[in-house]
Order: C-alpha cells, then structure tokens, then sequence
C-alpha cells in the first residue's frame, strides 16, 4: 500500500496530472492485473547440491557417473541416486542428494536452518553466483572435497520459457512480488522474488522448505504475481 | 495493491465520490502510514509446550514445580529448565522445552517441519484453540502423558498490551499485515496476522522459526505492520 501511494505520488501531482500520466497508470494497473490473473505452481527446493564434474568424481570414483533417479520439472534438471553428506564447524548432514547435470562449480544450496546446524553464515545468492560464499567439507563414498566457497541460501525465483515471459511481460532478471497461499491459515507475499527466463525452463516458483512451510504450501499449489 | 484497487473500486464509483468517502479514504491511509511508521520486534518461538499442573506432575513427579530458566520477552511468561520428549507415529523430538506458567490445558506449539517428524497433521491456531487438533505421546522423567488433543502451530500474532494497541489504534481480534525483512534479502508481508491486547502482554510479534527464517530476520529485528 504505502509503496503503492509512493507511486501515486511520485506521478501525480495536484493539477499536474496529465493524460499521459493516467494513460500510464492506467497501463500498469492493467499489467498488474493480468500477471495476478495466471496461477504459477509452486516446486519445493530440499537442500541439494550441484556438482563439478571433477568434484563428482574424487567423491564417486573415476569411473562413476550420476544415476537418474528421476526428472524434475524443470527439463534440464534430474535428480540422482547419489547423495553426500556434509560436515560443517558445528555439524553435519546426511543424505544431500545431487541434482544433475555437471556444472562448471559446485553449488550447495541449503536452508538458514540447515546453515545454522554446519555453523555457516551463507548469503542470499542466484544460482551460479557464488563469488564470496562459504565453503564446506563434502565426502562421498570415493573420496572428500574440500570447498573453499559454494554453499548458498537460493534466493527465490520463478522458472519462464520465453512464451510464458511473454505472456506475463516478463524479461530475465526482474523481481516481481508474489503472493502465496491464497486465502490459507498462512498467505503472505514474497518481495523481490528474481524472474529466470530461458527455453531450458518450464514455469515454476521455486522456494526452499522454509519459505513454503511459512506460507503453508505444497508442491504443485499455485502462486500469483501481485502489485504494479 | 489488488485488495488496495478493490477498496478503490467500491468506494469510488466515478460521478459519485462523495466528500465524505474521501474523508473515510484519507482517515484510512493516514492509520496506514501511522501504524507502519511504528516499528514492532520480532521474537522467534522455538518448538515448545505449556502444561497443565496434572500433566506436569505426571511428567515431572508429584514434588516436582517448573523452574526458571530464563523470563521471556512477555511479563508473564518464563523458559523453565524442564524439557520433554515427544513421540509420533513417525518419529520423535527430543529436548522440547516447557514455557511456563501452567495452563488449565497442554498445548505443544511445533513447526511444520517438526509435525512432518512426528507424523502429525496439526491445525495453524490462535493459542487455546485446540479442539480438533491432534494429540501426540510425551515423555519425561516421571512419567509419560498420551494427549489426545493439543499440537498446534502457532497463528502468526503480535502481543500488545491496552497502551500500545491504544497507539496502533488495534483492538484485540483484529487481523493485520505485517512487512517483515525490509530491506533485506528475504523481505516479505505477512497476511492475517492475529492482534491480542492484553495488560499482561508487551508489543512484540511472534513468529516461528521457518517463518522467521523464510523473512531473514533475527530475535529482535523490527517489522511494520502494512496496509489499510
């Protein structure tokens, strides 16, 4: 609301509201509601950790490679069989599973609460950003790696296909705010949630298991785009 | 914004915006920008149970009483050094701490990820509200209580007491929105957050730990409540 009457304010001006202004107002509030109007599901994000194709094998063994366990609904990404475990200053935790396919850096992304059972203090990152991140011992059955840096807190993001960015008038890299859990014991709305757009990507909200336990939602429940 | 142009729409239908809509209109902003311009602390609940003084002495020993481990931000409440174990069908929690003082029913107070440890399917409730609400197996030193109602999690609330809600212009029931993380990397609004005035209470809004987690914020971080 407030930032709503920021805008007001900043575009109209006692006696100084001319139809270009309107016209202009007019066009966001439209925008606004028809982005509101189309449901985005909503796909869960467990901790999960990305692999180099080096790291994979001093954990797997040479001869390894990641097995399928099965397809996510993002196309270009699988989940596999092979699972870590993680040991941080404070802890450990078992059973991490990978996501394929290889990247060119290992990524480990991780909840507040999980950040605070390794005793890491993680930033808030889009994925492949992890330049000044902390890093974390990884062993698998072949062998240990020690990360220098890698392990995130996913920023929240939502998955478009260049069609449904078109739909929404979208482009790569806005923020939007969505709402979530609609007329639920728990709706809120999320600010500054990042729009990834690529022909890889099929539309889907991606928020991590706190995020959506706070707002009481499931895989699959659906999330509007709110506000101009 | 949506709820905002809806309160726009049925007060002001064009040619017929009476003075005193306005004057409704204007009054409704200027307690927005009042209420928002207050900041009210954030204070995180941990998974925890109040007891009944029956259920304690079971738990604990007929000679047993609470004891103090540290007063809480709220007059009338105190962390006690006593904890319990709890049971599911699922799986168990150990060391979950008692609030004290005894309440004429024991209410256990847990998060979705722990309802998923246990099990269990709890309702989001105001604190009291247990009817319909699952019951769960405890255990303490004593003894063991099988309750057959009492798991809740918690309703999103802010506590104040008459003076404060006197300055927010907030009476007790009243459901608000409440922007928490501003600024930061997780900033969000939370929706139907419950009011309780009480002259045993103290401005302070209660969250758990995934909801606390999925807005970044820390015990003692500030949030604005939002909206008209």
């Amino acid at each position: 609301m407030l930032r709503t009457l920021r805008t007001l304010r900043t575009r109209i001006r006692p006696g100084l509201m001319s139809s270009n202004t309107v016209e202009s107002l007019v066009k966001d509030i439209k925008l606004s509601i028809k982005r509101s109007s189309i449901p985005v599901p909503v796909g869960i994000s467990n901790r999960h950790l990305h692999l180099s194709r080096e790291d994979f094998k001093t954990l797997f063994g040479r001869d390894a490679e990641p097995t399928l366990l099965r397809q996510l609904v993002q196309p270009v990404f699988f989940a596999c069989h092979e699972k870590v475990l993680l040991e941080g200053s404070k802890g450990i935790i078992e059973n991490v599973r990978l996501i394929g396919p290889y990247r060119p850096q290992t990524q480990i992304e991780i909840s507040v609460s999980d950040a605070v059972v390794l005793g890491l203090n993680p930033p808030v990152r889009d994925s492949g950003a992890l330049k000044g991140s902390p890093g974390v011992m990884v062993k698998g059955p072949a062998g240990t790696v020690r990360l220098s840096s890698g392990v995130i807190l996913a920023k929240r993001h939502i998955h478009f296909n260049p069609d449904e960015a078109r739909l929404f008038e979208i482009t790569d890299g806005m923020e939007v705010r969505v709402r979530c859990g609609l007329g639920g014991d728990r709706e809120l709305v999320f600010e500054k949630v990042l729009c990834r757009v690529s022909n890889k990507f099929k539309l889907e909200f991606h928020l991590d298991i706190e995020e959506t336990n706070a707002a009481m939602v499931k895989n699959g429940d659906v999330a509007y785009i709110v506000g101009i």
